[in-house]
């Protein structure tokens, strides 16, 4: 049966992003969500809204058509927030995961609205600049759809500023949470444990020094390129 | 043997909520309890006090009568705070559970008596508004029963108020710690897993921006109504 | 073999109690050791030093002669805080169970040497009033013995202010950590566990306020007596 | 096949160091390496580049000449930080084990390019002295090579300073994080672990008091002395 789903290697992906998420102690109780895009098919698949980790199975992962956003598999509701990762997949194809969680020092940063400055390696080697806080949901956007919204603002923040989404995956609604993104849910899902470990050592740091002073330009560019650059040399080459 | 129990249902569930407060790491040593009632039985059961969690058993919760206080099955004593607990279900009928914890940032927010703000929609999707923290008992109510006085008081801060227990979940006894409630006990469990998680995230956020705005009463609205309101749309529909 | 060793139960609890720090997350490396004196016996039982919480075993438990300080069973050197420990069993009788550790909340305020107040009922369950912090070996008594000043400045503490051991089973040494004690090496060790939650929500507590008021003195009494008092209602008839 | 591979314990000690480092949650995803050096042999062994924890094998820990920086052994890529392992044996064969990770006190510190200051016993136990900052690397030097210059400017600022590696094995590296050392891999991964430790209790020793004054002189000493002084009387004989 689950031989002949044609998105059963995209369903299974997402319940692994999703149960790393939950290991990854990011997302108590059911505050978080990962989807995966496969672009060439048309679909993303994502987590069914409100379903304890320990319940979830490849079947109830929910496959949604990019384009219209109607549900092409699975028996359940999918996540509030699937409008809001319809939104990035139909932004740039560059983005083939997104993940929602509500991980406790990015949240944080997010409630005191506050951008997370860029003041160390880790935090170059995954995301190329602070990362920003959109602006609230307008009254009448919270009337005619709160979760598009939200995909909207995020992708507007991005545009208007000339931010590259794919060098700068990650983004801080205010009084909210984080939405992180990457090539692949499997990506998405390290970003996310990278941000919420850059955000708690931002916290830790600035406690310390209020006045921490953000990590030097050519040391950032250094520790991006080495990992993303055009001539990377961080990890395996068959890795590449 | 059990089989025969009336109570045995109730007990289990007390006993797994119990478990899950330890699970959670919100209890250390023997420091938090939890009850449930079953209002159309006229019963609550509850943790038997002092006990370990590594030995607690179903024949070990201990079944109170919600009127006359007094022991209907078991042969523990019932935890001391088990006045408090029966003065919640004696007010509000729409309280199926009933949570004590010493969770170690709620209990920090209490020993500080501040009130924890509503600072991000974690907080909304569980409580319609900042968790209260009620007054000290007088030298008198200490005299003739302070647990039982530590009910009165709560129930007396949220008439006084007019604070929807149902939809305001959780308080705080200055200089002491929560007590959370729900439906059942399971999501009492739950609320006090997100009071502890909304109050380490109020606390760090403070912690970054001391001014830290409170989340607009329009989003508050839109998130507890998509979890709680009659258009629910979170979760599953059989789940509802 | 070990079933004729007159000393099998007491390095068995001790055994125990070394692992149950270590659980505990109090003493990371090998920074923590526990003793259990058996003062009819006249002798206590330590972890020897500097060994491996995984490779410890009952017949590694080193046992000493509680007047004279030399070792009566076990082929490995003691612990080196083994003479403060020695010092404390031979002030008090009361003392049945001694646990050192560097765990990080307690340690933090003795590296502060600011006392841990009173701030809650958590506090006041275990321990009544704050927890003091000693003053520094001198010179000289660094020369004499490093270890055994330090049971004597401990006592010396506590009886210039008429403070009761028995009441107070904790205390922080300047620059260094707690020293916590019990009527037996398990309750040391459950005093142990409750000290670092104190100190952790004293510390979260003084950020949220820096002038948060002490728990009132009658809550104090209250709760302390509820455990401890001679109408102790809390617990089990047959714990007690 | 592994038998005749000479450097097989070699290897297999890297392995283990690494993932105790893993374990101890110093680094999370690929963020930590640990090396070997075997000075007689004139190699060390190191973990390849970017491979997940779960997936290392002792045959893909890579052997390094410690002269010429050739891969000896092993298909995989080093890590990218092996010119600063190279650096650190080639300048103290005293140097048996170097650690990099990016824990996140120790780091938080780093970004705040703050020292980590002698506050305690457990810092004096571990490192004879407050933890350094090093300068950043200049833009000729981030030309040249980064790793290998970040390598000589901790060799600069220890001899520039008559600081002893031996005596004091750890330093951070500005807005970047903590190399640490040791006799071995197994002790380095030890003073790791402290570092961490003892930078978690220095920021909340700050928090709770702004001016902590260090570790007095004497009592340092004394610390350092009783571990690792001529006459220490720390640990089991045989493991002197």
């Amino acid at each position: 049966m689950a031989q002949s789903d044609p998105y059963h290697e995209l369903r299974q992906n997402v319940l692994a992003a999703n149960l790393a998420v939950r290991d990854a102690g990011l997302a108590p109780l059911t505050w978080g969500n990962v989807s995966a895009a496969d672009h060439k098919a048309g679909v993303c698949a994502i987590k069914p809204s409100g379903v304890p980790y320990d319940t979830l199975t490849v079947e109830r992962i929910v496959v949604i058509d990019l384009s219209t956003g109607e549900v092409v598999a699975g028996n359940d509701r999918p996540s509030t927030d699937t409008p809001t990762h319809l939104a990035l997949y139909r932004w740039n194809s560059g983005i083939g995961g997104v993940v929602h969680t509500h991980s406790p020092f990015a949240t944080s940063f997010a409630q005191a609205q506050t951008p997370i400055p860029c003041l160390g390696t880790t935090h170059a080697d995954h995301f190329a600049g602070e990362i920003p806080v959109t602006r609230h949901p307008s009254p009448e956007e919270l009337e005619t759809g709160y979760e598009s919204a939200t995909g909207e603002i995020i992708c507007e923040h991005f545009r208007d500023r000339g931010i590259d989404p794919v060098r700068l995956p990650a983004v801080l609604l205010p009084n909210h949470g984080p939405f992180v993104w990457g090539k692949s849910a499997d990506n998405a899902v390290s970003n996310a444990i990278a941000l919420e470990a850059v955000a708690m050592m931002a916290a830790t740091t600035l406690g310390l020094r209020p006045d921490a002073p953000p990590l030097p330009e050519r040391l950032a560019e250094t520790h991006f390129a080495r990992k993303h650059g055009p001539n990377a040399y961080y990890g395996q080459k068959e890795a590449k």
